[in-house]
């Protein structure tokens, strides 16, 4: 079935709030959910809502806090998560440093213990709208097996980095895993074998089978380069934040345990040379326009994706499977009926 | 030829001296050379000092400058470069930096108009022995295609990153082009054609000719992800540098412009909770201990190879091409015969 973006966020809104979020915490969690499926990632969209709600109720997510910030430093702030909202706690941080950037030049952030972010695009978007520089880096459970390796001992380690321009930002968010757990289980649930190299099993072995994959390890992308970049951000991120490595993490995919990942922001002030922001734009689109590799596929930047298919989805809405449609509404006390009228 | 750790230092420690570097300036630059033979990487060793002569001669680098190093915000100091040598310009920057680290928790360094810094690993070891982490980031010329793409527009956009623990720290650096270009240059040298998928001609077309492949493009890793990062990193580098983007940069491969790419370096201080660091240490530890793909094969840490090799080279000195190790007793006004009893 097809939702509008409004249904979709309302939806969601309505049942964090009905499960005790504050308004404005809930606005931004199902914006950031919402937004993942309208840019096509429904591995990162509604489909968490179902298990954060039962988060909620087991006293696992504390929807109504921001966390505790304390300056580590002049330009690092620290932030407890205390079981918060992802989104929530790390918008908080974000927004104290965001103004203190000119002045310093750059300025970290540091979260322990919070909930899953969802998609790192919306903090270095949300980073870029200021017209700043941004990194967010993120750490996981152990999913991941090291380059030449079989075991999960990293966790999906996703990067995301945001660049003002003069027209829209670049915005890279990727996971250091070949792909996302979410796309494995996506197999599983509609019984399709996956690609060799994707993952092994739980013994070590290669499968295709994405229901073995599961209790196994994913592969990095990009072999030893890949594997390298994930465990570098695996070990940047516990040491800025003081989390929790891989084996020990929990909370990102279960229903019971706290969550004490960690996650990290970095914030700059761009170079203010005159003319820059339009030369970032006149790259971009050089690069767009550069000869492709197959004849009339268009180069595509970082964000330009992402970006399309969140304007389509704006003017069409998106599709959604119809059980988790369904079970939302019936997590919400007050089911909302009035939405089956944007059912395609 | 084999020759000695010492016998290297001094020969491109007096051959940069006898063409203008003070003594020290001539050491750190002879240092990072040497120490990418020791690493086992000479696309970034000793083969660069002849082109690297040539530019001081042509008045292309000035070895006795450090830059001009203005303070851009309380935690980011800018520096233009001056055309002084990549590491001294670097280093005297970081240098400059960390001491106000413990007070910033993170502070910037971007660097314009400095040459070629060798390999990016030197900066964040060097970072990671005053006990922060340190990210490294710099562009070059446009070698290396989007994913998709024909045509080289990206530069080669290489990251390092380096995170103290309690034993080793872990040393990240890489490139984000599938090989480096040396590699392809190095089988054109040696009459070896490369891989399917390394590289394309100047025509956008595949090619395995190593002599081809030097006039086209090469591949970035990873595919889109490889790319991805690449791209953003490129953008990074121009934006907080306000250095040129890849088409328009110069002066890292050649021997007559001026070097116009940038540089940047990130230093943060680590969380200060107790036992942090031996976590780190046993975390790596425990990915290095993992079950291999192939048995009797240990899985590496990034920073692991190199240090064998490096701690290797020093007892048993590094292997060397008797043409090149010739050719800069050449160069130098006063031959160094002494060396002649290193030899193998």
């Amino acid at each position: 079935m097809r939702v509008t973006e409004t249904a979709a966020l309302a939806l969601a809104s309505r049942l964090l709030e009905e499960h005790g979020a504050p308004r404005d915490h809930a606005a931004l969690q199902a914006r950031v959910l919402v937004t993942a499926e309208m840019k096509g990632h429904p591995s990162h969209g509604l489909s968490r809502l179902p298990r954060l709600v039962e988060r909620m109720a087991r006293g696992v997510v504390d929807p109504r806090t921001k966390g505790t910030q304390r300056w580590r430093a002049d330009a690092a702030l620290e932030v407890e998560g205390s079981a918060g909202f992802g989104p929530v706690v790390a918008m908080a941080a974000i927004e104290r440093l965001a103004p203190h950037i000119p002045d310093l030049g750059i300025g970290l952030v540091v979260v322990r213990n919070a909930n899953h972010l969802g998609m790192l695009a919306h903090y270095v978007e949300a980073i870029a709208a200021l017209g700043l520089v941004g990194i967010a880096l993120s750490s996981s459970e152990a999913l991941v097996h090291p380059f030449g390796g079989t075991r999960a001992m990293l966790g999906t380690n996703p990067i995301a980095i945001g660049v003002p321009t003069a027209e829209d930002p670049l915005v890279l968010d990727l996971a250091t895993s070949i792909v996302p757990m979410g796309r494995i289980h996506h197999h599983a649930a509609t019984g399709r074998s996956i690609p060799e190299g994707w993952a092994r099993d739980a013994a070590g072995k290669p499968t295709t089978d994405p229901r073995r994959a599961k209790a196994g390890a994913i592969a990095p992308f990009g072999g030893a380069k890949g594997y390298g970049l994930g465990i570098a951000i695996e070990l940047l991120v516990a040491a800025l934040a003081g989390s929790a490595l891989a084996p020990e993490v929990h909370g990102t995919l279960d229903s019971q345990s706290p969550c004490n990942k960690g996650d990290v922001f970095i914030l700059i002030e761009p170079s203010l040379a005159p003319g820059l922001p339009a030369q970032l734009s006149a790259y971009l689109d050089a690069v767009r326009a550069s000869p492709s590799e197959v004849a009339g596929e268009s180069i595509l930047v970082p964000g330009d994706r992402a970006r399309q298919r969140r304007a389509a989805a704006g003017r069409n809405g998106f599709e959604i499977d119809e059980r988790l449609w369904d079970e939302l509404n019936a997590l919400s006390p007050s089911r909302i009926l009035a939405f089956e009228g944007q059912r395609s």
